[in-house]
This record gives structure tokens, C-alpha cells and sequence, in this order.
């Protein structure tokens, strides 16, 4: 099975393609969707959803893994993240491919065993699973590498989220 | 010029259209588009993109007013409401019409004459505007119509706000 793990933004969006089988992970591709400052947001989101339908056309994964958000820190970067993000699984969705989400800690916990591990320990059980030469770079493309890896055990181990939309967790107007 | 006014959301997405001439506006059409509660956050966002998509075909308005999120109160909601408002900025993006972004603040000043007008207040002046016989219903299309109003003011002083894109307001990651 073809893990797309996708790390959701404006400006730079982190992907990462894993194969998974029998409780194995292979890098197959990783890397980033970036978009220009100082153009409209509805631009940048126009370019993101252009960019994206290209990437899962040649990448062809079968399901997809997105982070949450969890904004205890900056809520404007929450928003704009949000909007980069709606576009992401709005994109998914029009190719079909199923989406599961994942919190940090959840991807903490699957990838290097805690969900209290700090990023450099995700990153170094992320290069070591996918057998690579160096920590996987930039950051973004990293997270979304540690997002299939954590995707392809979740799934492995039957524990998939529940895909279906919880209004008390999004609550909406 | 026809102006639309939306107020994004997930559930409940207002809108309204406005033919903005000389410094007057006339009612066209106005409503909401809403998703159902208990499918996941992607088919949701999937049917606003559809909806909308034939909402500006039928309507073909020529500017379009989008809110401005701000949330000091409730966080979920704001993410939620992002993700939505991220795919209706890529919509109109994709049917080529020019978004304008206002605050509840100068809606409230545009509509009702001063930034601290409460809601009742902007929903009678709303009425008053656009010669309609009740107030409009329900809330999100009445702030809807409060935006598009806002706009053709806003057009007609010149007091276009700026399209680009700015970073220290949409921090991203």
C-alpha cells in the first residue's frame, strides 16, 4: 500500500510517499509544495491545489495521512494553516483517496515510541525505519515522512481513526 | 457591479448578491449553502467547492467579499471555519473573480455607521438598504448581504483594502 503523508501549511507543504507492507516501511519519494509570500492567499491556495493534483497523479497513493492541528501556541499561523489545509483534503477528496489524521503525539508515539519524544528523535526513527543515508530535509518533508510511517503502523495494526467528521471536535457556525 | 458577499463556514456558508450602482445597492438573491453533520470534514469540504462552484456560474457576480476570521473565543471553531473558507477563496480563485476581505469591524462601520454597531443594529440597516419588507434570514446570509453592502462602499470610496498576500498577518509555517 502507497502511504502519502502530507504536513499541511500555506507556504510550504511537506510531503512524503511510503510503501507499506508486512509491517515494513520503503521510502519511495518525499519533498515540498512551496508558494510564494506576497502574492493573495486565494492565489497561493489556487497554486497549492494545482501543485497537489499533479503530485497525487504521479505519486498514485492509495490512502493518505494528514496531520491535525493543534494550536495551544499561534492561532493566526493556526488559520492560515487551516485554510492551506481545507484545500488539502478538499484535493484528496476530489481524487478519491481516503484521508486519516493524525495528531503530533500520535505520530510521536508511533514513530519513535512515546508521545512525549522531541523532534530530533522523530526525525532520527523516521531516517532509521526508511533506511536513508541522512535525517530526511527540510522539516516539513520530514513530519510528513513520520506521518506515513505512522499511518502504514496505524493501519497495520488496525487502529485506524474513525474518518468520520465529529462536530463536537469542529465545531462550526 | 454584482458583488457576493460570503460568510465562510462548514455547516452553514451565508451568501449574498448585489447589483452596486451610483452609490446604491438592489437585492438580487441571497441564502446559504450547508453540509450535513456525521461524513467526514473532506466530503463536506468537497460539497461546499461543488455548490459554491455552481453557485458563482449561476450568479456570476463580479467581485466577491469574503470575511475576515478572528477568533478570541473559540479556537475549534476557528480552525473548522478556516477550512472551509480556504476552499471558497480557491473557488473564486478558480472562476477567476477578485476577493475582497473585510473584518466584522468595518462591516459593522460600512453598514451601520460605526465599528461597535451590534448585529441587530446591522441586520436593520441591512433591511433598510436593500428596501427589504423583513430583516434577512437566516443570520449567515444577512451577514453575508452586510458584506457585499460593504464592499459596494467600500468600492465606491475607493477604499478598496489590499489583495496581497501579507505574511506577518497570515504567519505560516
Amino acid at each position: 500500500m502507497r502511504i502519502l503523508g502530507i504536513d499541511p501549511g500555506v507556504a510550504t507543504i511537506g510531503f512524503g510517499l511510503v510503501e507499506a507492507d508486512r509491517g515494513r516501511q520503503r521510502l519511495l519519494r518525499y519533498g515540498v509544495i512551496t508558494t510564494p509570500a506576497g502574492i493573495p492567499l486565494s492565489s497561493r491556495l489556487w497554486q497549492i491545489s494545482q501543485d497537489l493534483s499533479a503530485l497525487v497523479g504521479q505519486l498514485r497513493p492509495d490512502e493518505a495521512a494528514v496531520e491535525e492541528l493543534f494550536f495551544s501556541k499561534n492561532i493566526t499561523t493556526g488559520i492560515a494553516v487551516a485554510h492551506g489545509r481545507g484545500v488539502i483534503l478538499l484535493e484528496l477528496e476530489r481524487a478519491g483517496i481516503p484521508v486519516y489524521e493524525y495528531t503530533p503525539m500520535q505520530v510521536k508515539q508511533a514513530v519513535a515510541g512515546y508521545g512525549g519524544a522531541d523532534k530530533r528523535q522523530v526525525m532520527l526513527m523516521t531516517q532509521r525505519l526508511l533506511r536513508m543515508k541522512e535525517v530526511p530535509r527540510p522539516d516539513d518533508a520530514a513530519d510528513a515522512l513520520a506521518l506515513a510511517i505512522c499511518h502504514a503502523r496505524a493501519a497495520t495494526s488496525l487502529l485506524n481513526t474513525d474518518r468520520a467528521f465529529d462536530p463536537k471536535k469542529y465545531d462550526t457556525r
